[in-house]
C-alpha cells in the first residue's frame, strides 16, 4: 500500500480591498452628505452603527479573494452554494487527477479499523483511475470513480456582506466540520484585516465554533 | 460481485408559472403602457422582440422548478455553480446512502474492461462505507469515501431568462456530456410550456446538443 | 388650477406558484430524502421547521408576481433597490407622462397650506412638461422637470424567501410610509396565499407596520 | 430668479482591486492548475482568451469602487437597476436637499426657450421644497416636489464581468444619453487600469458610444 497523503487546510488571502474599513466609511457618508464629520475613529464608530442598525448594504463595498487549498469535493460542493461570490475551482474535467491528495475526517482518522479502510479505498480509487486513463477514457469521464476525499483547490472572492453571512451560517456548531474549520480560518484572517466589521464575531478556539449576535 | 444500479437521469417540471407567456406579455407592457395593444397574438410577437432585442429582464417573471433524479454528484456540483436557482438536494449529510445508485459515463460503459473496474470502484465503496457506519463513523463522514458516480437528486427553480442561459452554456458541444444530456432534457420541457421564449434554441437530436443564435 | 389627479396605492397579486407550500414540502424532502413523511398537516410543520431553523433556500421555490399601481418614483427608486427581484417599470423615457398622477404624502395633504403649495408644483410642473414637448423636446428629457410625486407603475417577481426579506425591512417601524403601505399590502396577500411561510409576521393595524421574531 | 447650479458628471475611482489582472491569471490558473506556465506576458494572454471564448466567471475577481457626482435622480434610478453591485447613494430621506444641483439635458440646454422654462421649474420646485420645510413637513415629504433633474450622489462597487455588462448595454447607442456619457467616463477609466479585460470594447468619442464584439 503507498503512502495515503493526507492534507490539511490552507487558507491565504490574496485580495483585499485597501483600507476597506475607511472606503466603507467614504461609501456610508455618502447616503447623508456627512463628510465633514469624519475624524480619526469616526470609522470605528460609523461601521459600528451600521453592523448593529442592519444597514450591512455598505459593507459590499469591501472585497476579499482567498486561496483554499486542502478542502475536499465534499467541502466545495458545499461552498460553492453561496451564490453571492465569484468562483474558480481545480476542475476535475481538465486535470490529470492521478496524485490526488485526499482530506481524512478526524472521526475516521482517529478510528484505527476505520483509517485502514479509508486508506485503502483511496488507493482502490486512485488505482482504478489511473487504469481508466490507460484505457483511453479521459479524465472528465474517469473521475466518475474518485471519492468525495479527494482534495480541490478552489479560488473565491466575496463582498464582506456575504463573507459575515457566510461566517454566521458555517461557524455555526451545526455546521459540518470541514467547511467550519476553513470558515474560521477565513474568519480570523477578516478580523485582521477588517477588525470593526468583524468584531461582533467572538471565536470559541476550544469548540472551534464562532458566532455573533447580529444575524446576517 | 452485487449488481450495480446504475440509473439514467429523469427530469420532471413540477411546477411552472401559469400562462408564462401571457404574463409576460403583462409584465413587459407595463415600461410602455401599451396595454390596449394586446390582441390574440401578439404575446409572441411582443416575446420574440424582447428576445431578440436582448430586453430578457421580463422574461425573469416566468419561473420553473424541476426535480432531477438520476444525475451524478459530479453533475450536481456543476449545476450549482449556476448562482440565480433555488437549490434543494439531497443532503449526504443526512441521509444514509448505503443503497446509493450510480450513473455510469457512455465512454466507461462501452468499454468491457473499463466497465468491470467502475463496477468494482462500485462495490468496493459501497462496501466501505457500510463498514465505516458499522464502526460508528457518522453519514457525513462515511460519505468521504464515495465516489463521484453516487447519485444526487435535485430540485431546482429558475426563471426562464437564467434557464435561457443554462441552456446557452450547457447545451453546446464544449460541455460536459451529463449536463448536456439533462440540460436538454429540460430545454425540450420548456419549448413544449413555453413556445416563444425558447424557439430560437435549436436542438440537434443526433448530436445531443442545442444553440441559438442569440446569447443569453 | 385643474384638479390634481391623486392615487392611492393598488396592489394586485398577478401570478404565484400554484400549491406553493406542498411545493415548498416537495423540494425540502428532497434534502432528506423523506417523501415517505408526507401526511395532511406535513408541509405547515415542515415550512414552520424550516421557517425558525433559517433553512430559507428552500422558500425560494415559491416565487409571486404583483402589479403595484399608485406608488411614486421616490417609492420605485426605493423598491428597485431589492435585487432578488425580476422588474418591469414604467418608462419615463418611452411613455408620455402629460396626464401623470401622483402621489401626495399623508402629512402634506392633511396641512392645507402644504396641500396647496404641493398642487401648485404638480400643475406648475405638468404644464412645463407640456411646453417642453411643443417644443420637440423629448419625453426622455423633459421627464427632468417632473416631480418624485409622479405615479409610476411596476411588476415585480420575486421568490418568497426575498418577499420575507423585504417584508421584514419594509414594513418595519422605521421604513418609509410610502413602500411600508405597499409592503404591508403585499404581506397580507401573501399571509392568505401561503399562510404558513409568512404567519410569523404579525401585523398591527393600528401602526401600519408589521413585524416578525425570526430574521430574514 | 436665482442662479441655476448645473453640474456635469464627474466620475471618480476611489478603490480597485490592486494587480487586478495578475489576480485574474492566479485564478483562472486554478482551474487547470496550470501555475507552470506563467510568465512575463502570460496573464493577457489568459485573459484575452477568457474573454474571447465567454469565461467572464473569472473576471468577477477584480472589483472597483466609483464615486459618481453629478447625475441626476432620473439616471440613479437607472442605474440601480443593475443588480450585481453595491449602492450607497445620497438619501432625499435624510439629507436637506435646499441646495440641489440639476443636471440639464443637452437637448434642453440648447434650446434658448426650453431652457428657460427648465430653469423656471427648477427655481419653483426648490422655493416650494424650502416653503414646506418651514410648514414643518420632513425631507422624506417635501421632496415629493424635487424634480427628476435634481443631482444625487451614489458610490457603487461592481466586479469587472458585471462592468463588462454595463458598458455592454449602457455605452450603446440606444442608452440614454446621461448615463451613457457616466459608463463612459468609466470604461475609459477602467481601460486604463485594466487594460486587457476591456481592450475589446471600442469608443468612438465623436457619437459618445462604445461596444464590443463580445457580448457580456
Amino acid at each position: 500500500m503507498e503512502t495515503i497523503r493526507t492534507v490539511t487546510s490552507e487558507v491565504e488571502l490574496i485580495a483585499i480591498t485597501s483600507n476597506a474599513e475607511e472606503l466603507i466609511e467614504e461609501a456610508g457618508r455618502t447616503c447623508y452628505l456627512s463628510f465633514d464629520k469624519k475624524g480619526p475613529d469616526t470609522a470605528q464608530k460609523l461601521i459600528r452603527a451600521l453592523v448593529k442598525s442592519g444597514h450591512h448594504s455598505v459593507l459590499e463595498h469591501g472585497y476579499a479573494t482567498f486561496r483554499i487549498k486542502g478542502g475536499s469535493r465534499a467541502f466545495t460542493h458545499q461552498l460553492v452554494r453561496h451564490r453571492l461570490m465569484a468562483i474558480s475551482q481545480q476542475s476535475q474535467r481538465y486535470c490529470n487527477e492521478d496524485d490526488f491528495k485526499v482530506i481524512i475526517p478526524p472521526a475516521i482518522e482517529k478510528n484505527l479499523e476505520a483509517h485502514d479502510i479509508f486508506n485503502q479505498v483511496v488507493d482502490y480509487c486512485r488505482s482504478a483511475y489511473a487504469q481508466l486513463q490507460k484505457l483511453g477514457i479521459r479524465n472528465e469521464d474517469a473521475r466518475f470513480v474518485l471519492p468525495n476525499a479527494v482534495e480541490s483547490e478552489i479560488v473565491i472572492s466575496a463582498n464582506f456582506r456575504e463573507l459575515r453571512h457566510i461566517f454566521c451560517v458555517r461557524c455555526a456548531p451545526a455546521a459540518q466540520w470541514e467547511i467550519r474549520r476553513i470558515a474560521l480560518q477565513m474568519l480570523r484572517i477578516m478580523k485582521e484585516k477588517a477588525p470593526t466589521v468583524f468584531e461582533d464575531f467572538i471565536i470559541d478556539e476550544e469548540k472551534g465554533i464562532a458566532s455573533t449576535a447580529i444575524i446576517s
